[in-house]
């Protein structure tokens, strides 16, 4: 196998990448600046040392002098009486993004199938846990449980709260999910019952 | 032109039915059996003596011994101090399938779009206000705005909210939008702020 | 049921009609002139005698005066050394709009899927082996095989030239099939090895 | 900006790569071994000096030993009496792998789009005819040319017919293009009358 081949074998693992496109970023890299092709190789060979995981959170997060734990969880404005769990990196983007949320999250790191209950190993089960009864010792009442609304995104939320129930019942803890109702883009014709009657339930006053 | 083709020429006037579709529509029927061919046709040919429109709410219903008041306006069950303004007859349909709601409907028969003022003449504006001081007789409290979440919707609710101005202070009635939130399906990933920020707002306990 | 229900199922039954759109198609004719919504059903009514079924190619056409063949099996000016089968109506629309071709065509009436041997009884088999036999006492040479370029294509293909065999044989007849290569919208990159062999053999002089 | 951020924006240089699919490669690579990142990072630094251009056909190539021409155009088995003129090295692969051409190459480096003209700059088109002149002293006699059947690709080919007139006259070389018919997968309905044409001029004897 040729280094050009080598090279377009780990593109193919990035994520969502077949081998047609994985052979046209190693074309790309062969147009690209000498500079511009050093840097990008630089910054793969130290992203492991650039890059960790909160020991709190387990979000990545640029290490950049901070400590163990990411920039949310050491940020000490944030209300740490509330704790949202998502799936992901990215749902956390999203969150930041839209600025209407000031407590803490948690990466579970993976949602558990209806269908695939060994998946549960996947996710970090045991580190939310620990995580929770850390925090419940600086103010935890409020968990907030924020998965895709489908199938498997409300099994994962049994198996957390099947996973939390003790620390729950014991802290007397509230566990909430995010609203349902219609989102951005909705059409009522095609809106789904559940959804509807969310909808009637948060109707709000406007004008 | 042939019979044949004028009848494709009707199927292309069919929403979202191109010529070749309207084709196929021809070659079905000609598969068909004569008597389901002689039923269409006569219930084409009946159809507009068969469905009416109701005179209050504006939506089509089949007359069937029924007066000019379609079955829900004409039922004495329904709460009449809500009245939910939909874009079209199928929007109803969803309601009703939802088995949330219990008041009354009005169709407006169209959105405004955002771009197209004009299109105000082709929406019963006249009718809703209309439809709206007769329903204040019996005890009308809440306006219930449930058009899509996008641009041309909420452009239709400020033209409703315009249009109503004088008759929601007189009577003082409050006028509600059906709530936001994630729907069924909904990624936390690609959600925006508008959808978090009410998701987060109407949280919602469990377990 | 009502009569709005009983057309709206019958449009359900329109191929490809889903029942959203089914009920579309009704509320469309609410919206449409008594005149139009008449005529329209009167050409429904009179669909079965107004169009009939070519005795020869077995292609729908109109009426009108003709006698049992179509105005192309009718035309004395057609290439009646050639017949071309195709599996339904619409290919010979395609086919005579590019005005490539001048001789006659067999609609078979469907393709044996690879996997559903039984489908061999939807198909005119009989009617075909009828028509080849009759054109052959007219100067019939060749024959087209025109079915799609896939697997169920091909293996109708095979059931047209294993049924006729014999006549293929008794009377000298060519079987060809339309020529591979590239088509309008190809893109060298996702051509399949078969497609560009054919490409190559009939690479074309330009300029 | 973070070096994760740096990261993430050479990522979203990757051809049809975004913002979030730019972010995921970051954090997949978080995933990977320390070995597996170690190897992709100095397969990237190394990549233009394994990788070079063929001086005559213009594609990739792994050096691994070769010298300024690629393992095809060093093949001294390919026949050198015909010259395949391509948009992109892509092409060359999808021809390979087909098996079915024997000569040699030459990779355009783009198309020139009909609406603007100026994109002729993006093109080896001094390169081409240098190719060309050269080739035509090894015993060239035909020129293939092989774009995208669409108006971008057809403007391609009168674009190289144009710049090699000369070439093509004082030589007596021959001009084709690949075939046109249908295409794997192609149903006869949606064939445009173009294609219908070639297919009908090259159709073919089976059995």
């Amino acid at each position: 196998m040729t280094n050009l081949e080598k090279l377009i074998r780990h593109f193919e693992k990035f994520p969502g990448i077949g081998s047609r496109q994985a052979r046209r970023f190693a074309f790309h890299l062969l147009t690209e600046s000498k500079e511009d092709v050093t840097e990008l190789s630089e910054l793969i060979r130290d992203i492991k040392s650039t890059v960790a995981e909160c020991t709190s959170c387990y979000r990545f997060f640029s290490r950049n002098g901070h400590g163990d734990h990411c920039p949310i969880c050491a940020n000490t404005l944030r209300d740490t009486t509330k704790l949202l769990i998502v799936e992901r990196d990215s749902d956390i983007d999203a969150i930041e993004r839209s600025k209407t949320y000031d407590g803490l999250y948690f990466v579970l790191g993976g949602t558990i199938p209806l269908l695939e209950s060994d998946d549960v190993k996947k996710v970090r089960g045991g580190a939310l846990k620990h995580t929770v009864l850390e925090r419940v010792n600086t103010g935890l009442k409020e968990l907030i449980l924020a998965f895709s609304v489908n199938p498997d995104g409300e099994n994962t939320s049994r198996y957390v709260e099947t996973l939390l129930r003790d620390l729950i019942a014991t802290h007397a803890l509230t566990v909430n999910q995010l609203g349902r109702g219609l989102s951005t883009g909705s059409e009522l014709e095609y809106a789904d019952p559940e959804t509807l009657k969310s909808a009637f339930e948060n109707r709000k006053q406007i004008g």
